[in-house]
């Protein structure tokens, strides 16, 4: 399977956020998180990067 | 390998932009893809949403 694990990114530093994560959609507050076990995370950031084949997704804070 | 096709998400409709990309960063006119393959497109666009178990992610072009 291809799921990522989330990290907020901020000045280098990666924080886990949520692990095995499938689908990142967007809500009015931010994004919300939903990975493969169905568990589900809204959080007040964007997506800043993605590296994939290292099972990566990168989220900044909202300003 | 956990690559993904990259798509331009509108109005419901999905346009493929890059196959098999690793890789995607931002940069000061939009976002960089990168493949697996070391192919390389600057788009003028964000990172939409996310559904890496189907290894699809979605780009919306900047307004």
């Amino acid at each position: 399977m291809c799921e990522a694990n989330a990290y907020y990114i901020e000045d280098g530093d990666e924080e886990l956020i949520m692990e095995a994560v499938d689908t990142v959609t967007p809500e009015p507050e931010g994004i919300l998180l939903t990975s493969i076990f169905g568990d589900q995370k809204l959080v007040k950031a964007s997506i800043h990067s993605l590296s994939l084949v290292d099972h990566k997704v990168y989220l900044q804070k909202n300003g």
